[in-house]
């Protein structure tokens, strides 16, 4: 298999191109995940906000069983949710996503962003999401959870084995470094909106000098995010189609998809693209196969412009974490 | 006098126009202080780091002594250093400032970056500036201060009656958001570079959904950064020049320079421009009389293209606080 593993911070292994689960149906979920680990993949990207934690643990346990893979080969990575910052609430919150996965530990557990929002009972609502209650104009409330309280419950689960890394995502420069300053147990990989138009050279920098692996998500930019960030999406092109991006494309007879992957992976930032399609997965899968120049690297770096999708600033000023 | 305060979380007054002492040369301090007391500034932005403490104070000692403000009419601003974020020597480096400044309580005081530098005695140098050994080239050494734990520190002064407010400065979006949540005391002001470069209305809009004031360094954009951040300045025309702003100062018949402060102050954004000549000064103070209309407000909002100035990633890759 052509396929790269990174050695995170702990010595654990982690691979380059990884399956995100982010909008995937509960009802396609579990035949995504058992389709994409027979392709290959071994990096499987959740959390308890998508929704389809049971429907992937079924793809999962489908494989293993088939002796696809077994348990220890693959990645399983979840997020915590922003109503679960308080400290007594991690453990029963990262406890049902176990459960739901249908695992006894995570590999990687993500705060899923340093925004702390009042608790939602479980028995009330799960995945609880934005608004207090549950409706798509409900109003927000914020709780008093800092985060490094929340940082020290997260290295509680290391303890108890219910997580072999902890990390961060939707985190920026000075919030990182403070981290750094008072994390027992660092960060081992920092996830963030990472594509073409939103390069972010001077994070990866900071990520890299403090040992911290990057894990870029949104790879392919604005196709994500129609109908969410239509006002975003409307300043740029389509990636896939950008003049660029077609050049290289057609000089290694490789896709536009293939290349924008590999810009990142070729710097050794890990990607987790996903499709509903099988062979857009094999072809994703195999970007790593691309070897693009550092021209290439250059071309595709000129497109930043700073354009990010992902901003809860609109739901809620207090919300400008990226401000 | 024309000259308006708003009023802090605190029910302190602050003015919206202040006289800032970064790069106010020692030998011409005590004379600019004094200058800007006889026309009527109020607020004077000061920090151990600038070097000129000492001297600020001696301007404002002649001024009070000459009857021209007393020390309760005067916002007596200072900033605690980097290489003094340890709790245990906040209270210590505040009390020199004070000392310099021959005051007896600071109107506010800030964290003047969220980065934590090695301690460096104050009698080994002061003021230490950025690398360990004091060189321009010498290595940058960290400190594990975590910033709650400074801000504890910073709580403290306050119980002890040194500091009045309390207040952060080049802080970002979800790092202030975390700030909020553990603060007893929470900060009274946020200044950050901010001009019609860089206007930042999400990190304005935070700061105000958290009764935080705004207060602008640099409001001039790229003539303070000539020689400093030279890469920088070659990507825009000078602000003074700018034919957006002139066709505005003319129609008012105002300054350039106005036209810039008063951008921000009619926004309830307070600025702290300095300059060496006392014509100048009143100008600067002046803005406040100048009435922009909304559209004039919105011109030169659209010339905002997010140019940083001060940044500190380009020393080490660590530092980027604002990646």
């Amino acid at each position: 298999m052509a396929n790269k593993n990174v050695e995170l911070a702990s010595g654990d292994q982690y691979p380059l191109t990884g399956l995100g689960l982010w909008k995937v149906p509960q009802d396609a979920c579990a035949e995504l995940v058992y389709t994409a680990l027979k392709l290959g993949y071994r990096l499987l990207d959740g959390a308890a906000d998508y929704g389809n934690e049971v429907q992937a643990g079924e793809g999962l346990a489908r494989a293993i069983k088939e002796g696809i893979v077994s348990r220890e080969e693959v990645t399983v990575v979840s997020k915590l949710w922003n109503t679960y910052h308080a400290a007594e609430h991690v453990e029963a919150a990262c406890r049902r996503s176990l459960k739901d996965w249908g695992v006894d530990y995570f590999d990687v557990y993500y705060i899923h962003m340093p925004i702390s929002l009042k608790y939602v009972d479980p028995e009330t609502r799960y995945p609880p999401g934005w608004s207090y209650d549950g409706t798509p104009t409900g109003k927000l409330e914020l709780e008093d959870s800092p985060y490094h309280q929340t940082w020290a419950a997260m290295e509680r689960l290391v303890d108890l084995g219910l997580v072999k890394n902890i990390a961060i995502s939707n985190m920026a420069g000075a919030m990182i470094a403070d981290l750094m300053r008072y994390a027992r147990i660092k960060p081992a990989v920092l996830q963030v909106e990472l594509h073409p138009y939103l390069a972010q050279p001077n994070l990866v920098r900071l990520a890299q000098a403090f040992n911290i692996h990057v894990t870029a998500y949104s790879s392919f930019g604005p196709v994500s995010w129609v109908g969410i960030s239509d006002a975003v999406v409307a300043k740029c092109e389509p990636l896939f189609t950008h003049p660029v991006v077609v050049k290289i494309a057609s000089s290694y007879n490789a896709t536009a998809a293939q290349v924008i992957l590999r810009w990142a992976t070729k710097k050794g930032i890990s990607v987790i693209p996903k499709s509903s399609s099988e062979a857009r997965l094999k072809e994703n899968l195999d970007n790593e196969k691309v070897e693009l120049s550092e021209d290439d690297l250059q071309a595709i770096d000129d497109l930043d412009v700073g354009l990010r999708f992902a901003d809860p600033a609109g739901i809620d000023p207090r919300l400008a974490m990226y401000a």
